[in-house]
């Protein structure tokens, strides 16, 4: 079959054998792969992954090679099935699931380390009992950002929000649109939004931000102190940034509860006094629990995300190293797709 | 009258104007003051807080000199009252108060911050609606220890701790202690107790530790994890040292809680991503809230605080310089009470 490699810090298209599903698993035929940020990070910053092996005492062999067959925010349809699986659903079923492949080791990431087989590929694998059911209304596009907002509704989650908190939502790319996505779902009243991009502040109003700051302006803050009224706030970090961290310690109001969503996977530097001086809650998050994962399948299917507004771009099997280099420069794109089975290069949505 | 001054990184004995207590306020004598990690730390590390003050955009003038009247976790008696006061308290009264001082520019941290009158000295500033009678029973010792154990009550407040948590406390110095203290009158049932000094650790069993780890073996994540059984811990950082936070980060369980109450003045660089990856909580405590600190004196009043086991030296007003010296060399002592009417030296408690 086709597959896409990150291979040596390139995307590479190659033939590989289609795997084989093993007691319990499912071969997947991809339909749509979102283009997640972390995988733009991968490509670009491979040297980090060495960084924090050796940081967690566990330094990478010096003739390594990341080498990851890419794709996690998928939908597919089931193609095949292994040994020791139930088969309650039909071959051709459109189905996602949580990117993990349980083994004998443990959870792997499909789509995000070495060995796994991901979904910019034509085929990958999945565990029958994490598979989900994708309803016929429900569109490829949409689909396949369960994945994204899933993450969202668990930073939604794990940051505490009572409702009744001001949010602040910084970066409106596809985690921040997943988190104000999730806040309009809680109820949550006030979602101020900052962006330095036109495009995305306006995308972040249509997903349901009450109020939107250009972040070049360095505002935000001044603008949820306003709403906020005295009351504490909730920031999300969804820029993945190494600055980030360090700049949100500094201008968080006092109490504020800031949640980390942006992958960083750099060092940094903070002053923990200023911290310690506002009282901040710093709380990070990491991918999502079931219940997140089925909230945005539940939210999907129900209408709660217009697909329309996030997919700015698709791609097929052989475009994906020139979208790579496309989201690589600075561009308005939201999310890029994947299709393996599409026909010619890297098509931008119009309008 | 005596007064004991931090002027230029050294602890100096002068002769200063009695303070005269404003509206609202009221003259205390000082009977007893606890010599706080935080003074120590101001004595030698002045440089930080032009650091902070340059951090946060607010630089010194060059010829800033830092001159505090130190001395902060007081008990003392109420020796005249300023005019606009209710005088409902007698004169005489034994009295202990959160060390703030309310002004028309805000709060004034008493004896921390330049040019508001401190405990160590013989006559302070309070403000008559925050003085808390000290019931007869309670000794002196007993009641100057109240504002460090409404830092550990307020730092397990902070942590919203469940009393199902396991509890891993590190350093068991008077932060740690308070902690300790806390976490047993909250009725958790697991502490364990972090230190490489022997005597403290015998101090923290005394104190409500269910188990203690020599933390000099590197052992206490071991511990915690055995104690936890699977279940989210919270960590308390009582050390107060940079490099604790990087250590925590690295060190921690998944999903766990950390709650950073010790001081820590200097920049660290952290690896945000391993907190990612665990989902950490980084909870900072900071003083403490009205509550916290009527809660001590609560706890102390009904007997629930060994002062003995606390109160390590006491000495006179001319021993403060002295009994600096011999705290920032190792040291075992866990609280050492300035005493500014006491004849003589540093006197150091048997046994």
């Amino acid at each position: 079959m086709k597959s896409v490699l990150l291979r040596k810090g390139r995307i590479e298209l190659d033939d590989t054998p289609k795997p084989e599903p093993g007691p319990g698993e499912v071969l997947v035929r991809s339909r749509a792969c979102g283009i997640c940020g972390s995988d733009l990070h991968m490509v670009h910053n491979a040297g980090d992954f060495a960084h924090i092996a050796e940081h967690v005492g566990m330094p990478l062999p010096d003739d390594f090679e990341l080498e990851i067959a890419l794709g996690h925010e998928f939908v597919g349809e089931i193609a095949a099935f292994g040994p020791e699986t139930q088969r309650q659903l039909p071959v051709g079923q459109r189905v996602c699931s949580m990117p993990f492949l349980p083994t004998a080791d443990g959870n792997r990431a499909i789509g995000a380390e070495p060995g796994v087989p991901g979904a910019y590929s034509e085929y990958f694998l999945c565990n029958e009992s994490l598979l989900i059911p994708i309803a016929d209304h429900v569109s490829d596009e949409a689909a396949a950002l369960v994945e994204p907002l899933a993450v969202g509704i668990h930073a939604v989650a794990r940051s505490g929000h009572d409702g009744q908190q001001a949010a602040l939502v910084l970066g409106c790319g596809p985690i921040g649109l997943a988190v104000i996505t999730a806040l309009r779902s809680a109820g949550v009243e006030t979602i101020v939004a900052a962006d330095p991009v036109e495009s995305r502040r306006d995308l972040a109003s249509a997903s349901g931000a009450t109020h939107i700051v250009d972040s070049a302006g360095g505002e935000e803050m001044d603008r949820i102190n306003e709403h906020a009224a005295g009351q504490p706030v909730v920031i999300y970090e969804c820029v993945g940034r190494p600055f980030m961290l360090s700049q949100i310690i500094d201008r968080a109001p006092q109490q504020a509860t800031c949640v980390f969503v942006g992958l960083c996977t750099e060092d940094v530097s903070i002053l923990p006094f200023i911290a310690m001086q506002k009282e901040l809650d710093l709380k990070f998050a990491f991918y999502y629990a079931p219940e997140d994962f089925m909230a945005a399948v539940e939210t999907i299917s129900a209408g709660g995300l217009d697909a329309s507004l996030w997919v700015t771009g698709k791609v097929g099997i052989d475009g994906v190293s020139e979208a790579f280099e496309v989201l690589s420069a600075p561009n308005e794109h939201v999310k890029v797709l994947v299709e393996p089975w599409r026909e010619g290069g890297f098509e931008v949505r119009d309008g």
